[in-house]
């Protein structure tokens, strides 16, 4: 999607994925297939273009640092190297006097034993590195075996973070250029099925405090990391009426599932955001066009699409994967209505 | 722009095209280069896809034809056999009882002197085929050498068209499903500059009873060519008050310059639709989203495009040409504004 974003602006796009049928394949002018430490590939790969960006915070920190010696890499490797690490990322944050769940570092058995004192249960037992969509985790609740949650992830190095009482799961999609300029699009609620992305709605529930709050903290994080490009910070609210609030559960360094609303509810997407952030243009408007719900469309979820394009005000996104499988996303919806109506659409719950 | 919103539905596009810098090629999954003659290329192409459309109408009909052989053409050869022809378009638009100008045929100069008794002086000299941006066209007034004129186009097959008084210039886009399912766009209100496209505008200022002419002379030419796709009906306005009426410019049975305000400005994309059409899947909602002026960005005219970029509810499209030439349509720009309220830009005419 950030290809056809740049596409749209006249700009070439140059792909770099280990995965022979990676869909951005399809839509950019030239890609180069090889592994990422194939250092012989990325070298040709960084000898095509006049800057690089990324889609995936796994990319690994010796690749982002081997691109970024040879063409500017936008965001940097800082921004990867502390969000690929949730010790490292809740650290940073925690830094900037920005709350997050409580959390303490679990490196052996014995760790987990004195974290689980610290933080108390129920908890989550989660990998310091490679998780995202609930892999590499693990619930921890009070008569637990401790050595079968340690075993569960893998004895790899983690954190445990403690159970915040939350009401709702929001995020908040920015953007900032090396020159400081910033631009926040409206808070987005969201609704995750089996630790998945299922609904993001905009407006969301939060007062306005909470939003600016929200807001805030995406420039002081985004400040701090001297970032370029677009981002997610993934929020929880607790509290209620003059004690809501949010709290900060990860940053995602690139463009997000929760910012999809932004492509057809919004005047500037966060493809086309990301890609004048990250070209050193002027920023768009972030400007909300309505009321907007988007929906993920997981696994059997795309056999919908049919239905789904004979539906008034609905835009449907298919990302040309080969074959749909359980748990992986094949596409996405947006719907959008005016401001005060009701959602045309009677099946979702949020509208 | 086509095989954009062909790859945001998952679909992958293949472009045959003859020149070796398309923009297209930037954005496709495979493309085929070679004359529109080279029937072992055609072949080979035709034999990667499910589907043909074209968003050119000089197409040569033989290589239509070849193709049409082999794999579904959507829209059909003859759409694009009668609309290459003004004298057989014209014909077929009078044919279904609908107004054109005034015309006749000329195919040599004793016959354009024929033409011009017949239909009167000032009128338009144009090649009957191969004319686009005012290519190919010769105004002939009063007292005008006609010899000379003859020479300016070539000494080629034409038609000589009578002047119509119109005060504006308007067009309506829609789309036809094989199944004879029918959409129209709002019609347009067009701003010509030296025989190109400068503006295009909607609301159009037309009335209520013109705008549905226009709409029932769209659906009559989409049905009587059993059209499937997206085309463009471009339209004079003549008369005024309760004797405002349409009368039929031509037809291009493609996308179309006065369509791309659909891009940002209603529910659907006009090449999203032409998509749809042409997969025979539900036509999208036509919609609007506000008040939109299209403007080109001819030759030079791209040089603003940063400023563009830094215009709040500026939607910048760029083409991704490798040079700006003079007359030459390098990218464009939607501006969107609410119903009832003043473009927030002064510098236009129109808004």
């Amino acid at each position: 999607m950030t290809a056809l974003a740049a596409a749209q602006l006249g700009l070439k796009s140059v792909i770099f994925c280990p995965e022979a049928a990676s869909p951005a394949f399809q839509v950019s002018d030239a890609h180069v297939c090889a592994t990422y430490d194939d250092w012989e590939a990325l070298a040709r790969f960084a000898a095509q273009v006049q800057v690089v960006t990324y889609e995936f915070e796994n990319v690994p920190l010796d690749t982002a640092e081997f691109l970024a010696q040879r063409v500017p890499l936008r965001p940097g490797a800082r921004a990867l190297a502390i969000t690929q690490d949730r010790l490292q990322e809740k650290t940073f944050i925690n830094g900037l006097g920005i709350e997050t769940a409580p959390f303490a570092a679990v490196d052996d058995l014995d760790g987990l034993h004195r974290a689980v004192a610290a933080i108390g249960l129920p908890a989550v037992l989660k990998t310091r590195r490679f998780g995202y969509d609930g892999k590499g985790q693990a619930t921890v609740r009070p008569g637990d075996d401790l050595a079968a949650a340690w075993e569960a992830i893998g004895r790899q190095s983690a954190i445990l973070e403690g159970f915040v009482p939350f009401d709702r799961e929001v995020s908040i999609i920015a953007a900032r250029r090396a020159d400081d300029a910033f631009a926040a699009y409206e808070v987005t609620q969201n609704v995750h099925r089996n630790h998945i992305l299922h609904t993001s709605t905009v407006p969301a529930e939060v007062g306005a405090a909470t939003a600016r709050q929200a807001r805030s903290f995406a420039c002081a994080i985004a400040g701090a990391l001297d970032y370029v490009g677009v981002f997610a910070v993934e929020l929880f609210v607790v509290g209620h009426g003059a004690d809501e609030r949010v709290i900060v559960n990860e940053i995602a360094p690139r463009v997000h599932n929760s910012g999809h609303w932004t492509q057809d509810g919004s005047v500037t997407s966060q493809f086309e955001q990301h890609v004048r952030a990250v070209a050193g243009w002027p920023l768009g408007e972030t400007g909300r066009i309505g009321q907007v719900e988007m929906t993920n469309l997981i696994g059997d979820d795309v056999a919908d699409w049919h239905e789904i394009l004979a539906e008034p005000g609905a835009h449907l996104h298919l990302y040309g994967k080969a074959e749909a499988r359980a748990g992986r996303k094949m596409g996405h919806v947006n719907r959008i209505w005016p401001d005060g109506a009701a959602c045309p659409r009677g099946s979702s719950k949020s509208c």
